[in-house]
Protein backbone atom coordinates (compact mmCIF):
# COMPACT_ATOMS: atom_id res chain seq x y z
CA UNK A 1 0.00 0.00 0.00
CA UNK A 2 1.05 3.46 -0.82
CA UNK A 3 -0.44 7.13 1.11
CA UNK A 4 1.01 10.19 -0.75
CA UNK A 5 0.13 13.24 1.10
CA UNK A 6 0.26 16.40 -0.97
CA UNK A 7 0.83 19.21 1.75
CA UNK A 8 2.12 22.89 2.15
CA UNK A 9 3.88 21.25 5.43
CA UNK A 10 5.45 18.35 4.63
CA UNK A 11 8.22 18.97 7.30
CA UNK A 12 5.98 18.48 9.77
CA UNK A 13 4.20 15.73 8.57
CA UNK A 14 7.24 13.75 7.92
CA UNK A 15 8.16 14.14 11.71
CA UNK A 16 5.06 12.59 12.76
CA UNK A 17 5.05 10.00 10.03
CA UNK A 18 8.11 8.81 11.40
CA UNK A 19 7.56 8.34 15.44
CA UNK A 20 6.47 5.84 16.98
CA UNK A 21 4.86 2.78 15.86
CA UNK A 22 3.70 3.90 12.32
CA UNK A 23 7.53 5.47 11.93
CA UNK A 24 8.79 1.85 13.13
CA UNK A 25 6.57 0.21 10.17
CA UNK A 26 7.43 2.99 7.89
CA UNK A 27 11.26 2.04 8.50
CA UNK A 28 10.63 -1.66 7.89
CA UNK A 29 8.93 -0.95 4.57
CA UNK A 30 5.26 -2.50 5.38
CA UNK A 31 3.92 0.13 3.75
CA UNK A 32 5.00 3.59 1.81
CA UNK A 33 4.43 6.86 2.87
CA UNK A 34 5.62 9.78 0.38
CA UNK A 35 4.82 13.76 1.37
CA UNK A 36 4.73 16.57 -1.38
CA UNK A 37 5.20 19.87 -0.93
CA UNK A 38 1.89 21.66 -3.57
CA UNK A 39 4.21 24.81 -3.41
CA UNK A 40 6.98 23.08 -5.60
CA UNK A 41 4.20 22.53 -8.19
CA UNK A 42 3.37 26.65 -8.44
CA UNK A 43 4.31 27.95 -12.01
CA UNK A 44 3.90 31.78 -10.61
CA UNK A 45 7.28 33.11 -9.54
CA UNK A 46 5.75 34.02 -6.43
CA UNK A 47 5.25 30.68 -5.81
CA UNK A 48 1.91 31.59 -4.73
CA UNK A 49 -0.78 28.56 -3.77
CA UNK A 50 -3.93 30.28 -3.26
CA UNK A 51 -5.84 33.34 -4.27
CA UNK A 52 -9.00 35.75 -3.59
CA UNK A 53 -12.21 34.26 -3.76
CA UNK A 54 -14.09 35.31 -6.85
CA UNK A 55 -17.68 37.21 -5.37
CA UNK A 56 -15.58 38.89 -2.34
CA UNK A 57 -15.39 37.35 1.50
CA UNK A 58 -12.45 37.28 3.55
CA UNK A 59 -9.61 34.29 2.94
CA UNK A 60 -7.39 32.76 0.63
CA UNK A 61 -8.44 29.98 -1.89
CA UNK A 62 -6.10 27.03 -2.86
CA UNK A 63 -6.04 27.37 -6.26
CA UNK A 64 -6.57 24.32 -9.09
CA UNK A 65 -3.29 24.58 -11.27
CA UNK A 66 -0.26 23.57 -8.19
CA UNK A 67 -2.90 20.84 -6.67
CA UNK A 68 -3.49 19.45 -9.96
CA UNK A 69 -0.07 19.11 -11.19
CA UNK A 70 1.22 17.88 -7.80
CA UNK A 71 -0.78 14.79 -8.16
CA UNK A 72 0.07 14.19 -11.65
CA UNK A 73 3.48 14.02 -10.23
CA UNK A 74 2.48 11.38 -7.71
CA UNK A 75 0.57 9.53 -10.42
CA UNK A 76 4.01 9.43 -12.47
CA UNK A 77 6.03 8.56 -9.79
CA UNK A 78 3.79 5.76 -8.54
CA UNK A 79 3.33 4.68 -11.91
CA UNK A 80 -0.14 4.01 -10.98
CA UNK A 81 -3.63 5.96 -10.57
CA UNK A 82 -3.67 7.42 -6.85
CA UNK A 83 -6.95 7.39 -4.99
CA UNK A 84 -7.36 11.00 -4.42
CA UNK A 85 -9.24 12.00 -1.08
CA UNK A 86 -9.07 16.20 -0.11
CA UNK A 87 -10.17 16.73 3.46
CA UNK A 88 -13.05 19.36 3.69
CA UNK A 89 -15.66 19.67 6.12
CA UNK A 90 -19.02 18.71 4.10
CA UNK A 91 -16.95 15.41 3.28
CA UNK A 92 -17.56 11.71 4.18
CA UNK A 93 -17.31 11.44 8.26
CA UNK A 94 -14.01 9.38 8.32
CA UNK A 95 -14.76 6.71 11.29
CA UNK A 96 -13.74 2.70 11.32
CA UNK A 97 -15.73 0.81 8.33
CA UNK A 98 -14.29 3.70 5.97
CA UNK A 99 -10.38 2.88 7.12
CA UNK A 100 -11.24 -0.48 6.37
CA UNK A 101 -12.74 0.74 2.83
CA UNK A 102 -9.50 2.31 2.34
CA UNK A 103 -7.36 -0.34 2.98
CA UNK A 104 -8.28 -1.88 0.25
CA UNK A 105 -7.01 0.69 -1.82
CA UNK A 106 -3.56 0.22 -3.58
CA UNK A 107 -2.45 3.34 -3.79
CA UNK A 108 -4.03 6.60 -2.38
CA UNK A 109 -3.12 10.87 -1.94
CA UNK A 110 -4.68 13.30 0.09
CA UNK A 111 -4.45 15.97 -0.29
CA UNK A 112 -4.55 18.37 2.53
CA UNK A 113 -6.28 22.20 2.51
CA UNK A 114 -5.91 25.44 3.84
CA UNK A 115 -6.76 28.76 4.20
CA UNK A 116 -10.43 29.10 2.88
CA UNK A 117 -10.86 25.63 0.97
CA UNK A 118 -9.97 24.57 -1.91
CA UNK A 119 -11.04 26.09 -5.30
CA UNK A 120 -14.33 23.62 -6.12
CA UNK A 121 -13.03 22.64 -9.78
CA UNK A 122 -9.99 20.72 -8.21
CA UNK A 123 -12.09 18.46 -6.69
CA UNK A 124 -14.46 17.98 -9.44
CA UNK A 125 -11.62 17.41 -11.59
CA UNK A 126 -9.50 14.71 -9.95
CA UNK A 127 -11.13 14.15 -6.66
CA UNK A 128 -12.34 10.75 -5.85
CA UNK A 129 -13.36 11.28 -2.23
CA UNK A 130 -13.60 14.09 0.37
CA UNK A 131 -13.45 13.20 3.84
CA UNK A 132 -14.19 15.09 6.93
CA UNK A 133 -12.50 13.45 10.37
CA UNK A 134 -15.43 15.51 12.32
CA UNK A 135 -17.27 18.51 13.21
CA UNK A 136 -15.07 21.11 13.92
CA UNK A 137 -12.62 23.36 12.37
CA UNK A 138 -9.07 23.07 12.44
CA UNK A 139 -6.30 25.41 10.56
CA UNK A 140 -5.68 23.05 8.00
CA UNK A 141 -5.98 19.71 6.55
CA UNK A 142 -2.56 18.12 7.83
CA UNK A 143 -4.10 16.68 11.13
CA UNK A 144 -6.83 14.86 9.12
CA UNK A 145 -5.01 13.59 6.89
CA UNK A 146 -1.95 12.27 9.37
CA UNK A 147 -5.38 10.48 11.27
CA UNK A 148 -6.38 8.86 8.53
CA UNK A 149 -2.80 7.67 7.38
CA UNK A 150 -2.38 6.13 11.11
CA UNK A 151 -6.10 4.68 11.27
CA UNK A 152 -5.57 3.05 7.74
CA UNK A 153 -1.74 2.07 8.08
CA UNK A 154 -2.13 0.48 11.76
CA UNK A 155 -4.53 -2.09 10.19
CA UNK A 156 -1.93 -3.59 7.92
CA UNK A 157 -0.49 -7.16 8.75
CA UNK A 158 3.10 -6.38 10.88
CA UNK A 159 2.18 -2.93 11.62
CA UNK A 160 1.50 -4.27 15.32
CA UNK A 161 3.06 -6.38 17.39
CA UNK A 162 0.79 -9.05 19.15
CA UNK A 163 1.27 -6.92 21.81
CA UNK A 164 -0.38 -4.60 20.56
CA UNK A 165 -2.89 -6.35 18.71
CA UNK A 166 -5.65 -4.97 17.57
CA UNK A 167 -8.67 -7.02 17.62
CA UNK A 168 -10.44 -6.51 20.88
CA UNK A 169 -10.05 -2.51 20.34
CA UNK A 170 -13.25 -0.31 20.32
CA UNK A 171 -14.92 0.34 17.82
CA UNK A 172 -14.22 -3.45 16.08
CA UNK A 173 -16.81 -5.80 17.15
CA UNK A 174 -19.11 -2.20 17.15
CA UNK A 175 -18.52 -2.29 21.22
CA UNK A 176 -16.90 0.39 23.74
CA UNK A 177 -13.47 -1.10 25.02
CA UNK A 178 -14.61 -2.77 28.99
CA UNK A 179 -12.37 -1.04 31.44
CA UNK A 180 -8.62 -2.32 31.78
CA UNK A 181 -6.76 -2.54 35.07
CA UNK A 182 -2.46 -3.05 35.53
CA UNK A 183 -0.84 -3.20 38.66
CA UNK A 184 -0.35 -1.92 41.64
CA UNK A 185 -3.61 -4.05 42.77
CA UNK A 186 -4.12 -0.93 45.27
CA UNK A 187 -3.91 2.47 43.83
CA UNK A 188 -5.37 5.16 45.93
CA UNK A 189 -7.64 2.87 47.98
CA UNK A 190 -9.32 2.00 44.85
CA UNK A 191 -8.76 -2.10 44.04
CA UNK A 192 -9.10 -4.19 40.62
CA UNK A 193 -12.44 -6.09 40.50
CA UNK A 194 -11.36 -10.04 42.06
CA UNK A 195 -13.26 -11.44 38.96
CA UNK A 196 -10.28 -9.96 37.11
CA UNK A 197 -7.33 -12.13 39.29
CA UNK A 198 -9.33 -15.01 39.59
CA UNK A 199 -8.18 -16.89 36.89
CA UNK A 200 -11.38 -18.35 35.71
CA UNK A 201 -11.04 -16.92 31.74
CA UNK A 202 -14.87 -18.10 30.97
CA UNK A 203 -15.95 -15.96 33.87
CA UNK A 204 -13.33 -13.13 33.15
CA UNK A 205 -14.36 -13.11 29.51
CA UNK A 206 -18.01 -12.87 30.63
CA UNK A 207 -17.42 -10.37 33.03
CA UNK A 208 -15.15 -8.02 29.85
CA UNK A 209 -18.22 -8.25 27.63
CA UNK A 210 -20.70 -7.52 30.23
CA UNK A 211 -18.40 -4.54 31.34
CA UNK A 212 -18.51 -3.12 27.38
CA UNK A 213 -21.92 -3.33 26.98
CA UNK A 214 -23.17 -1.74 30.23
CA UNK A 215 -20.53 1.19 29.26
CA UNK A 216 -21.59 1.31 25.43
CA UNK A 217 -25.14 1.62 26.57
CA UNK A 218 -24.39 4.35 29.02
CA UNK A 219 -21.96 6.03 27.47
CA UNK A 220 -22.60 5.44 23.06
CA UNK A 221 -26.50 4.70 22.90
CA UNK A 222 -26.07 5.02 19.18
CA UNK A 223 -23.47 2.11 19.11
CA UNK A 224 -25.32 -0.34 21.45
CA UNK A 225 -28.85 0.36 19.68
CA UNK A 226 -26.25 -0.59 16.34
CA UNK A 227 -24.99 -3.45 18.03
CA UNK A 228 -28.36 -5.06 19.02
CA UNK A 229 -29.57 -4.20 16.06
CA UNK A 230 -26.35 -6.77 14.25
CA UNK A 231 -26.84 -8.80 16.62
CA UNK A 232 -30.34 -9.76 16.20
CA UNK A 233 -30.05 -9.77 12.17
CA UNK A 234 -27.32 -12.37 13.26
CA UNK A 235 -29.42 -14.57 14.94
CA UNK A 236 -32.46 -14.85 12.38
CA UNK B 1 -5.19 30.02 28.18
CA UNK B 2 -2.71 27.33 28.93
CA UNK B 3 -2.78 23.92 27.45
CA UNK B 4 -0.49 21.35 28.54
CA UNK B 5 -0.48 17.85 26.47
CA UNK B 6 0.96 15.00 28.99
CA UNK B 7 2.62 12.59 26.03
CA UNK B 8 5.15 9.71 25.16
CA UNK B 9 6.11 11.86 22.45
CA UNK B 10 6.41 15.33 23.15
CA UNK B 11 9.25 16.13 20.62
CA UNK B 12 6.57 15.08 17.64
CA UNK B 13 3.78 17.20 19.92
CA UNK B 14 5.96 20.35 19.36
CA UNK B 15 7.46 19.95 16.04
CA UNK B 16 3.05 19.95 14.95
CA UNK B 17 2.82 23.23 18.02
CA UNK B 18 5.70 25.64 16.08
CA UNK B 19 4.08 24.63 12.66
CA UNK B 20 2.15 27.39 10.75
CA UNK B 21 -0.78 29.41 11.97
CA UNK B 22 -0.86 27.71 15.94
CA UNK B 23 3.25 28.15 15.80
CA UNK B 24 2.95 31.55 14.91
CA UNK B 25 0.61 32.51 17.28
CA UNK B 26 2.55 30.18 19.90
CA UNK B 27 5.62 32.50 19.49
CA UNK B 28 3.39 35.68 19.95
CA UNK B 29 2.29 34.57 22.78
CA UNK B 30 -1.10 34.69 22.15
CA UNK B 31 -1.52 31.45 24.35
CA UNK B 32 0.75 28.61 25.94
CA UNK B 33 1.24 25.17 24.97
CA UNK B 34 3.34 22.96 26.94
CA UNK B 35 4.36 19.35 26.47
CA UNK B 36 5.16 16.71 29.45
CA UNK B 37 6.55 13.32 29.03
CA UNK B 38 4.99 11.16 31.01
CA UNK B 39 7.75 9.21 31.10
CA UNK B 40 10.23 11.17 32.98
CA UNK B 41 7.49 10.67 35.83
CA UNK B 42 7.95 6.81 36.38
CA UNK B 43 9.64 5.81 39.56
CA UNK B 44 10.77 2.77 38.03
CA UNK B 45 14.50 2.27 37.13
CA UNK B 46 13.24 0.72 33.55
CA UNK B 47 11.31 3.66 33.24
CA UNK B 48 7.96 1.81 32.34
CA UNK B 49 5.35 3.38 32.06
CA UNK B 50 2.99 0.75 30.91
CA UNK B 51 1.95 -2.89 32.48
CA UNK B 52 0.26 -6.05 31.50
CA UNK B 53 -3.80 -6.33 31.88
CA UNK B 54 -5.55 -7.55 35.03
CA UNK B 55 -7.19 -10.59 33.91
CA UNK B 56 -5.04 -11.33 30.70
CA UNK B 57 -5.66 -10.49 26.97
CA UNK B 58 -3.13 -8.79 24.47
CA UNK B 59 -1.57 -5.12 24.62
CA UNK B 60 -0.50 -3.02 27.83
CA UNK B 61 -2.47 -0.48 30.04
CA UNK B 62 -0.87 2.64 30.76
CA UNK B 63 -0.13 2.82 34.45
CA UNK B 64 -1.75 5.14 37.39
CA UNK B 65 1.33 6.69 38.85
CA UNK B 66 3.29 8.00 36.25
CA UNK B 67 0.15 9.96 34.71
CA UNK B 68 -0.48 10.74 38.38
CA UNK B 69 3.11 12.46 38.87
CA UNK B 70 2.75 14.37 35.55
CA UNK B 71 -0.79 15.84 36.13
CA UNK B 72 0.42 17.16 39.50
CA UNK B 73 3.76 18.39 38.11
CA UNK B 74 1.23 19.97 35.71
CA UNK B 75 -0.38 21.69 38.07
CA UNK B 76 2.61 22.55 40.03
CA UNK B 77 4.24 24.44 37.31
CA UNK B 78 1.20 26.61 36.62
CA UNK B 79 0.35 27.76 39.93
CA UNK B 80 -3.27 26.83 39.55
CA UNK B 81 -6.04 23.89 39.02
CA UNK B 82 -6.09 22.36 35.69
CA UNK B 83 -9.04 20.43 33.32
CA UNK B 84 -7.82 17.00 32.87
CA UNK B 85 -9.11 15.49 29.66
CA UNK B 86 -8.53 11.52 28.99
CA UNK B 87 -8.39 10.76 25.21
CA UNK B 88 -10.11 7.66 25.08
CA UNK B 89 -12.98 5.63 22.29
CA UNK B 90 -15.60 6.25 25.20
CA UNK B 91 -15.61 9.79 25.62
CA UNK B 92 -17.54 12.61 24.77
CA UNK B 93 -17.54 13.16 20.56
CA UNK B 94 -15.43 16.52 19.94
CA UNK B 95 -16.95 18.75 17.88
CA UNK B 96 -17.13 22.63 17.77
CA UNK B 97 -19.63 23.56 19.97
CA UNK B 98 -17.05 21.50 22.59
CA UNK B 99 -14.00 23.36 21.38
CA UNK B 100 -16.65 26.47 22.39
CA UNK B 101 -16.78 24.98 25.64
CA UNK B 102 -12.99 24.11 26.31
CA UNK B 103 -11.82 28.05 24.74
CA UNK B 104 -13.02 29.32 28.03
CA UNK B 105 -10.99 27.26 30.32
CA UNK B 106 -7.90 29.14 31.57
CA UNK B 107 -5.91 26.20 31.81
CA UNK B 108 -6.37 22.62 29.98
CA UNK B 109 -4.34 19.49 30.17
CA UNK B 110 -4.75 16.54 27.83
CA UNK B 111 -3.49 13.09 28.49
CA UNK B 112 -2.83 10.97 25.41
CA UNK B 113 -3.24 7.31 25.57
CA UNK B 114 -1.18 4.63 24.19
CA UNK B 115 -1.00 0.78 23.83
CA UNK B 116 -4.33 -0.90 25.00
CA UNK B 117 -5.57 1.99 26.64
CA UNK B 118 -5.26 3.74 30.59
CA UNK B 119 -5.94 2.29 34.21
CA UNK B 120 -9.84 3.18 35.02
CA UNK B 121 -8.65 4.55 38.10
CA UNK B 122 -6.30 7.18 36.81
CA UNK B 123 -9.79 8.43 34.87
CA UNK B 124 -11.75 7.90 37.74
CA UNK B 125 -9.25 10.02 40.40
CA UNK B 126 -8.01 13.05 38.59
CA UNK B 127 -9.85 13.00 34.74
CA UNK B 128 -12.49 15.74 34.44
CA UNK B 129 -13.57 14.57 31.11
CA UNK B 130 -12.94 11.62 28.62
CA UNK B 131 -12.92 13.03 24.79
CA UNK B 132 -13.33 10.89 21.36
CA UNK B 133 -12.15 12.58 18.58
CA UNK B 134 -14.37 10.30 16.40
CA UNK B 135 -15.64 6.71 15.89
CA UNK B 136 -11.79 4.73 14.41
CA UNK B 137 -8.84 3.78 16.32
CA UNK B 138 -5.63 5.18 16.19
CA UNK B 139 -1.95 4.22 17.13
CA UNK B 140 -2.17 6.69 19.89
CA UNK B 141 -3.54 9.98 21.67
CA UNK B 142 -1.56 12.46 20.01
CA UNK B 143 -2.91 13.44 16.98
CA UNK B 144 -6.21 13.80 18.94
CA UNK B 145 -4.85 15.86 21.48
CA UNK B 146 -3.24 18.29 18.43
CA UNK B 147 -6.83 18.56 16.78
CA UNK B 148 -8.32 19.43 20.05
CA UNK B 149 -5.26 22.58 20.68
CA UNK B 150 -5.34 23.46 16.98
CA UNK B 151 -9.78 23.84 17.05
CA UNK B 152 -9.50 25.66 20.49
CA UNK B 153 -7.01 28.03 19.86
CA UNK B 154 -7.69 29.32 16.26
CA UNK B 155 -10.14 30.57 17.92
CA UNK B 156 -8.33 33.05 20.73
CA UNK B 157 -8.40 36.30 19.33
CA UNK B 158 -5.90 37.04 16.99
CA UNK B 159 -4.81 34.04 16.42
CA UNK B 160 -6.01 34.29 12.88
CA UNK B 161 -5.38 37.13 10.61
CA UNK B 162 -8.57 39.10 9.24
CA UNK B 163 -7.43 37.26 6.31
CA UNK B 164 -7.72 33.79 7.80
CA UNK B 165 -10.96 35.13 9.53
CA UNK B 166 -13.21 32.35 11.05
CA UNK B 167 -16.88 33.34 11.70
CA UNK B 168 -17.90 32.33 7.63
CA UNK B 169 -16.24 28.54 7.73
CA UNK B 170 -18.82 25.69 8.42
CA UNK B 171 -19.44 24.60 11.78
CA UNK B 172 -19.84 28.42 12.88
CA UNK B 173 -23.60 28.93 11.71
CA UNK B 174 -24.10 24.99 11.20
CA UNK B 175 -24.28 25.16 7.12
CA UNK B 176 -21.43 23.59 5.38
CA UNK B 177 -19.41 26.12 3.46
CA UNK B 178 -20.55 27.51 -0.11
CA UNK B 179 -18.30 26.45 -2.95
CA UNK B 180 -15.22 28.81 -3.48
CA UNK B 181 -13.45 30.00 -6.65
CA UNK B 182 -10.23 31.95 -7.39
CA UNK B 183 -8.29 32.57 -10.35
CA UNK B 184 -8.03 31.53 -13.11
CA UNK B 185 -11.62 32.41 -14.47
CA UNK B 186 -11.70 29.35 -16.57
CA UNK B 187 -9.73 26.38 -15.95
CA UNK B 188 -9.80 22.92 -18.11
CA UNK B 189 -12.88 24.13 -19.30
CA UNK B 190 -14.32 24.92 -16.34
CA UNK B 191 -15.49 28.38 -15.63
CA UNK B 192 -16.58 30.51 -12.09
CA UNK B 193 -20.45 30.90 -11.72
CA UNK B 194 -21.12 34.38 -13.31
CA UNK B 195 -22.84 35.82 -10.04
CA UNK B 196 -19.68 35.53 -8.35
CA UNK B 197 -18.57 38.42 -11.12
CA UNK B 198 -21.38 40.48 -10.92
CA UNK B 199 -20.40 42.95 -8.23
CA UNK B 200 -23.77 42.64 -6.65
CA UNK B 201 -23.54 42.29 -3.16
CA UNK B 202 -26.49 41.41 -2.10
CA UNK B 203 -27.14 39.00 -4.80
CA UNK B 204 -23.86 37.35 -4.22
CA UNK B 205 -24.29 36.72 -0.62
CA UNK B 206 -28.13 35.41 -1.76
CA UNK B 207 -26.18 33.30 -3.88
CA UNK B 208 -23.51 31.90 -1.26
CA UNK B 209 -26.10 31.38 1.37
CA UNK B 210 -28.79 28.88 -1.30
CA UNK B 211 -25.53 27.04 -2.17
CA UNK B 212 -24.18 26.31 1.74
CA UNK B 213 -27.81 25.51 2.08
CA UNK B 214 -27.95 22.66 -0.89
CA UNK B 215 -24.91 21.18 -0.13
CA UNK B 216 -25.97 21.06 3.28
CA UNK B 217 -28.75 19.30 2.67
CA UNK B 218 -27.02 17.11 0.31
CA UNK B 219 -23.89 16.16 1.77
CA UNK B 220 -25.62 16.79 5.55
CA UNK B 221 -29.17 15.88 6.22
CA UNK B 222 -28.49 15.64 9.63
CA UNK B 223 -26.53 19.13 10.12
CA UNK B 224 -29.31 20.69 7.78
CA UNK B 225 -32.20 18.69 9.87
CA UNK B 226 -30.56 21.01 12.90
CA UNK B 227 -30.06 23.77 11.19
CA UNK B 228 -34.06 24.53 9.71
CA UNK B 229 -35.14 23.47 13.73
CA UNK B 230 -32.73 26.15 14.84
CA UNK B 231 -34.33 28.53 12.47
CA UNK B 232 -37.66 28.06 13.02
CA UNK B 233 -37.34 28.58 16.89
CA UNK B 234 -35.29 31.79 16.27
CA UNK B 235 -38.21 33.01 14.20
CA UNK B 236 -40.84 31.81 17.08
Amino acid sequence: MKINIATLFPDMCETVLNTSIIGRARKEGLFEVKTYNIRDYTLNKQKNVDDRPYGGGPGMVMMTQPIYDCVKAIEHDSGEDTFVIFTTARGKTFNQDLAKELLKKPNITIVCGHYEGFDERIIEEIGDMEISVGDFVLTGGELPALIITDAVCRMIPGVLSSEEGFMQESHFNGLLEHAQYTRPYDWHGMTVPDILLSGDHGKIADYKFKDALERTKAKRPDLYEKYMQNDINVEK
